[in-house]
């Protein structure tokens, strides 16, 4: 790496010590904010020197602070070492999801939006350090950073000291590509001047006191991303409902021909349904969302979409080099925001989001579990399911209509844990069909959700448990 | 009453009619919204003239949409005489709740800052009809609402037709206290530039074509509001606990001395515990809520609430004559707005809220029921609580820790009905305590919650459940 390029400000590239130096400075009980959301732009070598010290017998236990998930070298590895003691706002990693189901590490589930939020006001306490990734530090010190911003902004403004991870596998063409604007605390917050995802209301940086930065550490790991699973067929049956539906609403005159920006969730389901837009006639379609995955470049690719903007850019291995190759192409269609503005209820509600997440499993009165198996095994976290939920212009939910190889169902009497109550759910796509929920009654929404979501083979039950509710129920409002 | 004061547009003063005229414009399966937020500002000659048709045997079955919950010549007398069908998005009164229940009338649950917008998406189809009440209307046409906005202003723009009834029980005096702003659906959304309660964004009238204008109604018919409970020894500990915490947050430099607009929910728990402000030591407070009730002139008559905004003046009928007298003691005092605006998530995460809502039930894991006893049984609805709780800086639940004089704990296991689920609530007061459930896991929630919110006679049966769960449970996350 040619370091005067990617540190161009002098004293702060004095401040370049090893992985093992700057792990020096974690120590027991503090509270560490880091970069990344899902395994993009977070830091890795110096949490892997941290695991490295908990492996040699040192104890070491720490509040870990995200924008959501981040990649092994935090959340595997830190796990399997014991370093992680409590852990927000969101994870998906096996190693830490059985650490917190065995009550090892603590975990609270945040919506997303909240946890800057949290941060300012002081709900966590001092942070103390912040480590973060980034593609360049310029000549007066402005923080540059990779593939996601998530809570950097936050972290760097707030900790008392920073760490930053200059990645040289993070190509210097990514600057340019953020769009940093910081909220301030009440009551001083003013309005959040966006009004279409295509618009830059702040800096292509973040801004860091350079007297706090304790350490810079020189990397080349790449974000270990994982490969998205192919569109099967499921996901392509809930993707043509979607685009039915749509086209319906287009016709009603509830949404112009370009729709209104469109939110997805996170993983292969949602990936996939995105995709299925690609063979859509939909055009000039906007995403304002919290990621980009490979779906959002297909439709950029397509013609589909004009412009997209997010927190997170999370390619598979196999397109982020093809996606860096041709990054110019896509320089005017893309930007990363802070996750306190790509999730921000103002934004969310203005822009009139059409918002699609997916459940693990819904019930028939319109509850939604997208958190515990059960009620009590936790799977990943609501994420920013909720932000985009609860105020989007139109909350739709996907899920297949069976789960575990259908051997059960995924429409049940009543789910196991609400993360998306009645009052927030407004359609549900399943590969059998869409409910369209808005303006029904509990009972009414049983009836549509059972005809048109409930995979054949559980109907029956499904239509008998609903008539017996009806016929036993004292109260026919939700019959039980 | 003289006319030519209250009705100065001549060609819209030539449009008055009786109600029984007026009535005569509703017709089977029509969409009719109506002014009003609790009972304050509804129509009552035309619906109670149209109550008149139904008795006499006409059937006449409509969609009711109002703000909130209306007074009784609605929402009771159009169910006992069936012309309600179904009903959005809230109501409080028996016998409408009964006939929910009976599975007669179609409710639905809708988070009340959802509303208007659902309306201008279309999700109700064409509005045929808006009835709303007005103290004046002026020579341009203009209509100067009465003790409530809710969503009249977003009617009287949609409807097909709209019918006026003025009302000279409710005094010119209140021209000017309203601020109405109205949001344009997206694309064209712009930031709502509203930064402090006290702040005039809008005109003091709605606009209205007067080509639409298809009755006038003139009536005297005072808002059927009712007496508030006095406050008793129960509130008065909450409200002593709820002091105890905001004092401890200030210190802390989590809030400024005079905290963030404080927002309360409605009922005479939530007044009784706003009233308990009045003896802290709390100044230059701001109230940004739905509903302004007594207490709120309480703590502007002692010197506590600098301003007070909301979309709704509810005092009870001792109190209201008082503030009719003094109205000009107030008038720079309080604000009413379009319910789109005192509920909108925008404002309420910018103003960083204090978000006061009362709970039926929470549960140990800090899940919230508001709506359905048993999980069946509807009580009034959700109203605004959640656009509240979901979107403020800070989310406070506030119930008596029992319920049914003492025989059942409010705090339970597992709530039967979640409403506010335990991602969106972050404080629970019970007049044995303040449960501060910020940044811990649903464990430490447990304990947490058990030990300051439970009541003496219960703790050892949640302690011995909890226990059991723990021991029990394969996943020590959420314990089962």
């Amino acid at each position: 790496m040619q370091t005067s390029q990617r540190i161009q400000n002098r004293a702060i590239a004095e401040k370049v010590v090893s992985a093992e130096t700057a792990a020096a400075l974690v120590s027991d009980n503090m509270v560490i904010a880091v970069s990344g959301f899902t395994p993009a732009g977070y830091p890795k070598a110096v949490p892997q020197a941290l695991a490295e010290r908990a492996k040699k017998g040192e104890k070491i236990g720490i509040t870990l602070l995200t924008g959501a998930s981040v990649g092994p070298e935090i959340d595997r590895d830190l796990t399997e070492t014991h370093v992680i003691k409590r852990r927000f706002p969101y994870q998906n990693n096996k190693a830490m999801r059985d650490a917190i189901n065995a009550g090892v590490i603590e975990f609270a589930d945040i919506h997303l939006s909240h946890l800057p939020v949290w941060m300012k006001n002081g709900y966590f306490g001092d942070i103390d350090l912040a480590i973060v990734e980034a593609a360049q530090v310029d000549e007066e010190g402005r923080i540059y950073p990779t593939t996601s911003v998530g809570i950097s902004n936050v972290a760097v403004r707030l900790a008392k000291r920073v760490v930053i991870e200059v990645n040289s596998a993070q190509p210097l063409s990514l600057v340019g590509i953020h769009d940093i604007y910081d909220v301030e605390k009440p009551p001083l917050t003013q309005p959040i001047p966006l009004t279409a995802p295509n618009q830059r209301i702040g800096l292509p940086y973040i801004s860091c006191d350079p007297e706090k930065i304790a350490a810079v550490v020189l990397t080349d790991i790449p974000d270990s991303t994982v490969p998205v699973a192919p569109v099967d067929e499921t996901s392509e049956k809930i993707a043509g409902h979607l685009i039915e539906f749509l086209h319906k609403e287009v016709s009603a005159g509830r949404l112009p021909r370009n729709l209104h920006p469109l939110q997805s969730g996170v993983g292969s389901v949602a990936n996939a349904v995105l995709s299925g837009l690609v063979r859509s006639d939909f055009e000039h379609l906007f995403v304002y969302s919290e990621v980009l995955q490979d779906s959002v470049l297909d439709l950029i690719d397509a013609g589909k979409v004009d412009f997209a903007s997010a927190t997170s850019l999370t390619l598979s291995p196999e397109r982020f080099p093809y996606f860096y190759r041709n990054i110019d192409q896509y320089r005017d269609k893309i930007l990363l925001r802070p996750q306190e503005i790509s999730n921000h209820p103002e934004i969310i509600r203005r822009l009139g989001l059409i918002a699609m997440n997916t459940a693990i499993e819904a019930d028939i009165y319109g509850n939604v579990n997208s958190t515990h198996i059960g009620g009590t095994r936790l799977m990943n976290g609501i994420g920013g399911s909720a932000d985009f939920a609860r105020n989007a212009g139109i909350s739709i939910f996907l899920t297949e209509s069976t789960a575990k190889d259908g051997l059960v169902s995924s429409i049940v009497p009543a789910v196991t844990h609400v993360d998306h109550n009645e009052h927030s759910v407004q359609v549900i796509a399943t590969e059998q069909g869409v409910a369209d929920l808005r303006g029904l009654g509990p009972v009414r929404r049983a009836r549509e959700i059972i005809d048109h979501c409930a995979h054949p083979k559980f109907k029956s039950m499904l239509e008998s448990y609903f008539y017996q509710a009806c016929e036993r129920s004292k109260y026919k409002h939700i019959p039980l």
